[in-house]
């Protein structure tokens, strides 16, 4: 299988997403984007074991020298004492404005290492190795860097784009059967915001991706690489297209808080979020009852929870106040006009919003 | 006094420098940049009482929602715990994407404030309302924010611009005597590197500068921000021209990481570092005799300190070393090829530098 490659055309902050089979082997890719032969990987407990010293070996095989500095696993380590810990390692083993950055890790390594490249001495060069299904379709593309807050998710962060992504489709087999789903709910969601034909063709071909298919696991996520990208390079920071990809965040981010970061993978909460936004939608007559079956079926094929835990709609709706997409105070919502097509409305009546905050418990 | 205007020329993220008396009694400038009519000021204990109340009713009468958050004093409190003061009750007021933050207060408040308004969200609109002289004729301008690491100074931050610079002279009035000398240490640097008729100048009349008079004091305001804004405008995240305004940071830098934070003045220990970055560049045979003795003159004059605490020679170099200005572990120096005129060495031998930091406990 060839590898693919999907460019996000920023202009001087473009980079290219290269899809494929064995890329972490051979490390000619990152070498043409170090300033200087020096690197800094950062990666978590799990995934160290599995490829941090292949990572390691393919760099000093091209004579860079490297550094690497293991986290915890885990949401709850998305915070200040984690991000001093990837600073106080670059400061103690005097890491320049030139050494860059490698995130080798899901969405919360790529998170945490993106924002402490943004901010170490305001800034350095940096590399993302999504290695989780979710990071490589979405997480690890477009520069959002941050840290979560206890008051709110990702509250804290940058725009930062990175000098490339490698997606290493190899990786996805050594992921937990619960991750991969998590990471699903995310492919979902760019076919029900931008493309109903990939929403159609996921339905097909669910069984595939489950067994780890390479041929389907590969033009999965190149699709929603390519989606992304559109968007990105559309809106870098988002102040208009690119919240249609919070589609099912802004209750999933209410659920995930409620809970407890970590108790919830991010992909499920998505997932009971983007029932939740689909069946405000149809409550808003916006969508028909067969869509939203077709999605809570998608949803439930694909092991994710399409449901939200015991939260009443009194806290979730206090858990979306300090949700930072609302702006000006009042609430905005990214709505489904169809499947494959999104938009955001700030005219959402109170009633179809807590009977939604309602519905999934009692449907 | 009629009020002046710098323009700092970056494009979309371009901004005006507003320069002038009164300028805090009225907030049409400060409006005329608002996407929401609502602000968070950013301000110290120390400079509440005199300017806070003044701000917030001038605010108040154009009909801005406005919160204050109040930090304690001081360059040993522009760390993470402060920054997440700033966090917090951003979040516990609900402030959205578009509240304005506004930095009321010196370096510290501006450094710490422009960070949070990089980071919060992602980004928030930012104005400076600079009260020290450093902070007016410096650190405002040119979109450097940050935060100090236990290992070095401002080695965490982000480069992001404000919406609008106002420098109210008139707050210079209630300024401590060693403050405004501190200052008037980052003036003279302005000078000494890109200035020499404005190093004359200020030669000439730093009795009146000192004496508080305000044209001078205007003046002297609007050259440091001219100078700043057109080296800031060639060269906005410091890979090159900006560069030379550090001339005796990496010096000071070091002297204000050997004392502990706070126990100097930012401006002293560049005082004291420009004096060792002049005696470097005399050793080397840049600049002569006189020229040292000119620029001890004037530091002298201004009340500042021209030698270094007691920090020995390895100790300082120690510190140089993870001093953010070192590229590829390589030592570089601002050195002046003559007064009005640096340039950045990396050539700087052994020798020599020993001798200049010895120099000034000896001389």
């Amino acid at each position: 299988m060839q590898a693919l490659r999907v460019d996000v055309a920023l202009g001087e902050r473009g980079y290219a997403i290269h899809i494929g089979s064995g890329l972490l082997a051979g490390a000619g890719l990152i070498l043409e984007q170090l300033d200087l032969p020096r690197a800094a990987i950062v990666t978590n407990a799990t995934v160290a074991p599995l490829y941090l010293r292949q990572l390691e070996q393919a760099l000093h095989a091209q004579g860079v020298e490297v550094m690497s500095v293991v986290l915890e696993d885990g949401e709850r380590y998305k915070d200040w004492v984690t991000l001093n810990r990837i600073y106080d390692a670059l400061l103690e083993h005097r890491c320049d404005r030139r050494t860059t950055l490698i995130a080798l890790g899901g969405g919360v390594v790529g998170d945490l290492t993106g924002f402490a490249a943004a901010t170490y001495m305001r800034g350095v060069p940096f590399i993302q190795i999504p290695t989780t299904l979710l990071a490589q379709v979405d997480s690890s593309i477009g520069g959002k860097t941050g840290i979560n807050h206890p008051l709110g998710k990702n509250m804290i962060g940058a725009f930062y784009q990175p000098r490339l992504v490698l997606a290493d489709t190899d990786v996805l087999k050594s992921l937990p059967a619960r991750e991969f789903s998590a990471g699903m709910a995310e492919v979902i969601k760019h076919g029900l915001v931008r493309d109903a034909a990939f929403f159609s063709w996921l339905e097909q071909n669910m069984e595939q991706l489950l067994a780890g298919d390479p041929q389907a696991l590969a033009h999965a996520v190149r699709r929603c690489c390519e989606i992304k990208a559109a968007v990105v390079v559309e809106d870098e920071r988002e102040t208009g297209v690119r919240a249609l990809l919070n589609f099912g965040h802004t209750f999933g981010h209410a659920i995930e808080s409620g809970l407890g970061y970590g108790n919830w993978l991010h992909g499920e909460a998505v997932a009971a979020g983007m029932v939740m936004a689909a069946d405000l939608s149809r409550r808003m007559g916006l969508i028909a009852d067969v869509d939203l079956m077709r999605i809570i079926t998608l949803l439930e094929h694909a092991g994710l929870p399409t449901a939200p835990p015991e939260i009443s709609p009194d806290r979730l709706l206090d858990l979306m106040g300090t949700d930072k997409k609302a702006e000006g105070g009042r609430l905005r919502f990214v709505l489904l006009d169809a499947i494959g097509r999104a938009s955001v409305r700030a005219d959402v009546p109170a009633a179809p919003l807590r009977q939604a905050l309602a519905f999934s418990r009692t449907a």
